[in-house]
């Protein structure tokens, strides 16, 4: 899925997010031009745009149309997602990023370290350019505070056979489900829409990070690393546990324990039968009913906006996007 | 040299930057009450809150008294520090920070990334909150860009051999000297004062951050261990390469070349040598002029400042600060 190919039903959007990317490629300016070059390759190679894509829809309900405050704060989250992204890798040490070797595998963490910070930067900067401030400084700031909380979060909660859904759906809510739900707010306010506008779109993003994430992890068990572009069951090895094992870890089966026992010694083969163990315990069945359950919430709110365009296309995209292969 | 020691003679500014620290801990609020302590503990043991006293006193120069305001900006400023200097130890791998263990040695570089991150994030918190935000969050923003700038310069020049005093300069100019130029810059403007005015105190903070950097460096082949708190030439053994070893290395003396062709394999014996050899060749000597110049550069702006009574503390502090035992 490349980002031309899922947005070419939406042309309209996608020269939108081809100027998002433009302004973004345009606010990187370092002396050092290797990792210059690098930063700028990352954000036109790109991941598929869709938290922008969700702050320029939202943006189109409201009566104040102002394109290039409206570019600027699509960037600004897509720039927040690309720094987190880059700063998640150092802390899972993670070889690959988008297919393609992480940033902190080719140059080191010390350029990782750095050029996240300095993405964090630019989108601040861009916020403060064009963005009315006090309002969108400050939501920004407050959704990045709550991203940090869920990574933290993750941290603290690494080989913890014992997680339950619960703390696994507080951690997704943090470090998923808050950028979505950034998105959709940031644009709502942007169009200068309602208070109570603005709050339902928040909680249309944060159902849709919800699903995203969830499936996500369930395409972890599902998929071979080829077609996803990470290791299978690199996050089992690590400590992260998510929705497919937890409940596979609720049925009690010994050999599933013994083998999670293993912690960062898990061979490849290992991984397998763990593979094997989630689909057998019906540890992907039911985190596909979650996602699902979290797809239906956001559903729901979206038959709530206003009968125009853009809502028809919200629906097309937040369904399309939620049945990835799963 | 504590905080409470070093401003006792100013008893107005020590009661302010007890407020900032306040202002900074109130700001701190996680999920996570380990890592929220650590946070705390680190922002009370604090350093000697050098950059937010520049931004206090720079401020009382106009006639735009906002008390709130100014200590929140004094309280963002120190707030960039904390957070570069925490991300600065994982890059380093250092051991210790200001005597005590680092936070990514005591908890690794995954909290630090994202303790890092947090702070970051709370002080454009703050800045939105409380300042005039297109103005101040712009100014700070671009000075956090330049300091990145001269850390990923540094990174690149690890190593190097050959590195002049120009990169030196460079490097320190980004890294050390924009915070400190921000600091006073960020007061001056919200003191309300003249964009000649402001412009002004920018190059006093750039001057007196050159200096202090410079001075930091000499201090490291100058003092043991224990009096300054961190492993003595840590810096040259990571191939960070400053002022008094350029100087010496000009001097083209086989035996400190041979020495620092080792690289990371230093030992603590080999590192005394190149102690004592950049002494005999002058390093030393000629890094405290290359200081001693900045100081003078800062102390002749001063002179330029209106006649009150925070002139005369800002020349007080800025010689007591530049005559650190060297």
């Amino acid at each position: 899925m490349s980002v031309s190919s899922f947005w070419e039903p939406y042309s309209e959007l996608q020269a939108e997010l081809e100027s998002v990317t433009h302004l973004m490629a345009k606010q990187i300016r370092l002396r050092n031009k290797e990792i210059e070059t690098v930063l700028l390759e990352s954000i036109y190679r790109g991941g598929k745009m869709i938290r922008p894509a969700y702050t320029l829809l939202f943006s189109k309900f409201g009566d104040n149309q102002q394109v290039e405050r409206t570019l600027a704060l699509s960037a600004a989250v897509e720039l927040l997602h690309t720094a987190t992204l880059i700063h998640d890798d150092i802390v899972d040490d993670s070889p690959l990023r988008r297919g393609v070797p992480s940033l902190q595998a080719q140059y080191g963490k010390d350029v990782a370290v750095y050029a996240g910070d300095y993405l964090f930067t630019v989108c601040f900067r861009l916020l403060s350019n064009y963005a009315d401030p006090t309002e969108q400084v400050e939501v920004n700031t407050r959704g990045m505070e709550r991203i940090l909380m869920g990574e933290l979060d993750q941290m603290y909660l690494r080989y913890n056979k014992n997680i339950s859904i619960r703390s696994y759906l507080t951690q997704v809510s943090g470090k998923t489900a808050q950028l979505f739900a950034l998105a959709c707010y940031s644009g709502a306010l942007n169009g200068g829409q309602t208070e109570k506008f603005s709050r339902n779109s928040y909680y249309i993003g944060s159902h849709i990070g919800m699903a995203f994430q969830i499936i996500d992890d369930i395409l972890d068990y599902s998929q071979t690393s080829i077609v996803f572009g990470k290791p299978v069951l690199e996050d089992v090895r690590q400590g992260i546990y998510t929705a497919p094992l937890i409940f596979a870890l609720q049925e009690k089966n010994a050999r599933l324990k013994e083998l999670i026992d293993k912690e960062a010694q898990l061979t490849e083969s290992d991984a397998k039968e763990i593979q094997q163990l989630v689909i057998r315990l019906n540890g992907l069945e039911k985190a596909k009913q979650l996602a699902e359950k979290y797809t239906q919430k956001a559903m729901k709110r979206i038959e709530q906006l206003p009968d125009q365009k853009e809502k028809e296309q919200i629906k097309k995209i937040t369904l399309s996007l939620l049945e990835r292969h799963i």
